[in-house]
């Protein structure tokens, strides 16, 4: 049989790969630890054998965007890119000049884990304001919201903010709507860094649209990786007047897929049914059953609101240590003694259960 | 049954996604046409389940440098990314200073394909050269290796030849050997941008490290996606020596994968084994089937020696119009009439027969 | 007379541009409103006529160099350059990979006047720390000196102190050694602002050498213009094993005059013999002159120690803008009510009493 | 008398500095080794004295405004820069989107004397086309404008053409009509790179307005320092359609000068008599000087049409080297024996005559 023919057959394909690793073994490090969902995987052979246009003029990529619009209506326009930061700063730089400048929460992912990829690729200046939860709010935009007119202050032009915060709280829509509001009056527009955005909806048990282009977000990065796909993001732009050069941004910032149909499929797969949805509440009920499994351990105290996949939480050091050599997770704040604990489309009653069972024996030492 | 338990079952997933190609169809377009070798896919199904760290720190990225340093020597270290061009301009950016120049072929992709990401994101000047067939020399590469101490001038400290060329030449190891030597000699290292590199070690029939670190090579871009893998490259670092700061430069490039052992099982898939081998063969041999097929056609040129996957050709503008009708592929040079065949490692011999029978049609008309 | 014999005539020149200002007019707005002190422009008609080498290669940057050595050490190495925000980028440029970071307080002149220039021109990531006065502590870079080896953060490798501050306060040389042996026992290097370098050292009554490369400075921003000059600052290397690539930097960075004698002259002027001292003095003590007169003055509150050519007051708005308009000043935080008043080489003490009696009766209302 | 008072009186100023070079001594290296215009000189002083706003807010910047649209039309706006450098990475930066790509010559001082700091700075792409003479023509454009809509290519937005070229040519009005309503149609703008416009109007013999506003150039950079500046050249905006956010652009770009007035003032010197234009006709006079008297000399050959203030010229290598023991020059190709020949506003006919006479003897021997 040939090389070619052996090639387009799909199905139970020998591999010299070994499996390396423990399939049934997880924690609560990240909700990136967490492999593909299988309907993911699924779909990836689906959209493979012949041959497809590359760099997005693909069949997948097409029905992707009308997947899109129906989660963020009939402006939408998705652009997929390989991961967060990439969506992230390909989409502050659609929606800035290059003398723009991006108000954020200091503890803003665009400004603590990207490496100044922002700042080095985009170009953009990051306008930083402590929060107390990881979220902005009109008044905390103002400290930095001004001196659009002064040539020595980078102009600020976007509020980005993120849906779930990287502390787990969520905004609500009337939050996000007074956020936008507000940015809007200034003449800026707003990014919703969306890498937890199926968490957040989980948690207001609203449809996206309700706390994104509803109330007036103009662009947004959509999460799909933490969801569940393999690799996976998306630019989604829901105000087009407010952008320019997507195209050339993406690939410029060196984003743009050659097998397309790859992301596309994978986006597709868990927005065209529930699957984004159940992903999203189950790691979520996993966070609620775990919150509410610690409460009742003495010497933990949960930081914020449970209002997203993940915990935050203080505890003894040395306890936490203790927990970390038999449940991979990681400090958040080592100092302080804060740690972070993610659950994922994958964690199990029974993962949280025995975490919070081996936090009540080691606390208890 | 519980989502979580229904997330780690890994096979046969139902998915609503639907198929929304022919996967019998197939061109001369380009090597990203094609989807999935089989066996990667099934890689990928082997590295799921479970958690594993992200970033890099996974079992299967650290299998992968062993398997790496089985070909490119002892020394190698491999940093996967998402895409070519990142390969490129991470690279790159790793052996040079802000104020360093790359010497490069006019037709290199790193000038012609990737929207001035080297300019933009790197900081990267290029001094291109004019060459017959793709490939540079010595004497073409002293047109721009001058001037290191003058501060008004872009300090050449690399050159980049690609390998196999963007005009599917093919460097001798004697070739790339000379190459190094004479910018070594010079204070400058080489990189190679290798998107087709395993269609070159086909073509020469001898391992990669032949024409590579055995001769001299600092660091280059592996290629996994032209090469059958859905998504993934690396960059090989083969002179530790000659680079600076990648896991950073990685990240700030935004070509750090979260879910990480999905791109590095795809390349080992590829490189752990001779699958690579088997796809760059296959790929080469149906291009040679078509240029000797071509060349019984009367009315058609082909305009550089075939030494890849590839077949580049000049033939009656409406002729060419007429074929792309029948099978998709792209003009190289439009005003010139001249156009590019590609084949991948699932093009077949019936694919080129056809592809040669239409020419030969329309070539009559 | 031919035209080149006129123009080689270097004295009493017509020409056609009118005066369009009054001479006499001063106000307290900032140091760069003041105009070039007679000495330094009589050193540029010296280094006028006939030819020099251009772009640094001139007698009178060689002079410049020895003369910086006076101040700086025998290591010291002069790059003249355009403006401030150029000397602080090229600075900050040559001690920084792309990865690098660097720390700064909040209220560093990098951070909020330079338009993002460090970002945008030197790829660098700015990690800010609130200070109470302008100054950094050990403990306050502490806030942002951590995470060296991960490569999602931008890796901190100056720090980067205003010397005096942009609030008028001055770190003693304790403080400095403080900072510096800190910032190198953690790998990093210290850069200083020293945009008022000269006031700093009529502050503290001693040279620059005891607050910079005596206790372990390795690279600063030399300020000519506020001192007196017409336009000339220079980065100044301390310690040339830390830096990299400066004359392409400074071109790169398009800080390289090509008449360059005219930026060194200046320098000279200031720095050869006391001018420099004579001018910082001057406008220091007419600070403390209008410091010692406000102090008497109901209903001003003064911020900030006043240890160098500004000073820093809460007053009522309306209060402010009365004054305002007889002698021009800017808001430093208008919200707050707080103003800036600076002196420079050309107040008065009758400007200074004149400016008193005016808030005196604008607050008296 | 008081420091403050000394420091106001203007005229007569001791100086430390002393003179360090021979204020006869000329050469042919650059036209940027000759020192000040003496009206230029005069001109600083005038604009000294008291308090002016800084940053461009001053009497004499809103006096070059009304200079400006003299020469280049009621529309056009002028921003005072630094350096050539500078003027044209700030200009191209306004006509720029981030993706957009600049169409100029190969031998464009953007592309080879800037150290890449229109890629760096910018992030600007540079598509070159080799030019027999440095000048562009529509075929030669043609080259590179093509792919507007392909997102892998940088997007050719911008013509950039050197009036005069770097070879000492000059475009007629007619052509730099053909390039301008070539570019327009393509949606493309012209900026011009006129460190040496001057020279171009005295060859040319018509107003500065004949080749650029009225013809269609959309931005120019305005070349004072070889024009007899100190240092100083503008950005000015003809077409302000065509540009956006320059008063970002020049700070962000490290551009904008504090004490404004002195760099304004020099250029109102300049332009606003003919103090330009004399300079730049004496310049031109004197290598039309040089030219004639070498084509007398054997053994030399002129290779482009002498249309400025430079000659470039062959001869033998060794003949070259001892000249250049007597008078400065450069080589410009030092391969080919090519030497360029720089007149200047300071240039004598006895400079010239003794430096063909020194030719003649050299080749004589």
């Amino acid at each position: 049989m040939s090389q070619a023919r052996s090639a387009r057959e799909e199905g139970g394909a020998r591999t010299d790969v070994r499996r390396r690793h423990d399939p049934e073994e997880r924690g609560f490090a990240s909700d990136n630890y967490a492999g593909v969902h299988p309907e993911v995987l699924a779909a990836l052979a689906v959209a493979n054998g012949g041959h497809q246009s590359s760099y997005g003029a693909d069949a997948y990529t097409a029905r992707l965007q009308e997947v899109v619009r129906g989660h963020f209506g009939p402006t939408a326009e998705a652009y997929p890119v390989f991961n967060g930061t990439g969506a992230n700063v390909v989409a502050l730089q659609a929606v800035t000049e290059r003398w723009g400048a991006v108000i954020c929460a200091e503890s803003a992912h665009i400004n603590v884990d990207e490496c100044g990829a922002p700042e080095r690729v985009g170009g953009l200046k990051l306008l930083t304001v402590p929060t107390p939860d990881g979220k902005l709010t009109p008044e905390l935009v103002d400290r930095e919201a001004y001196g659009w007119d002064d040539p020595h202050r980078a102009m600020p032009q976007v509020v980005s903010l993120t849906q779930t915060t990287e502390l787990g709280t969520c905004y609500t829509p009337a939050e996000v709507r007074a956020l936008c509001e507000h940015a809007h009056e200034r003449g800026m527009v707003v990014h919703m860094d969306g890498a937890r955005i199926a968490n957040a909806a989980a948690t207001l048990d609203v449809p996206m649209r309700t706390f994104t282009n509803a109330v007036g977000v103009d662009i947004l990065s959509f999460g799909g990786t933490k969801n569940g796909a393999l690799l996976g993001e998306a630019v989604v732009v829901v105000n087009p007047g407010a952008v320019r050069g997507l195209p050339h941004l993406r690939k410029l910032s060196m984003q743009l897929a050659s097998k397309s149909r790859f992301i596309s499929v994978q986006l597709e797969a868990l927005l065209a049914g529930d699957l984004w949805l159940r992903n999203a509440r189950h790691a979520n009920a996993m966070a609620q059953r775990l919150a509410a499994g610690v409460r009742e351990v003495a010497g933990v105290e949960i930081l914020y609101p449970v209002q997203s996949n993940g915990v935050f939480a203080r505890l003894p050091h040395d306890a936490a240590e203790r927990v970390r050599k038999r449940f991979p997770f990681y400090f958040w704040d080592e100092a302080a003694g804060d740690v972070r604990w993610m659950c994922s489309f994958d964690t199990t009653e029974e993962d949280v259960d025995a975490f919070v069972d081996a936090l009540r024996e080691e606390l208890g030492r």
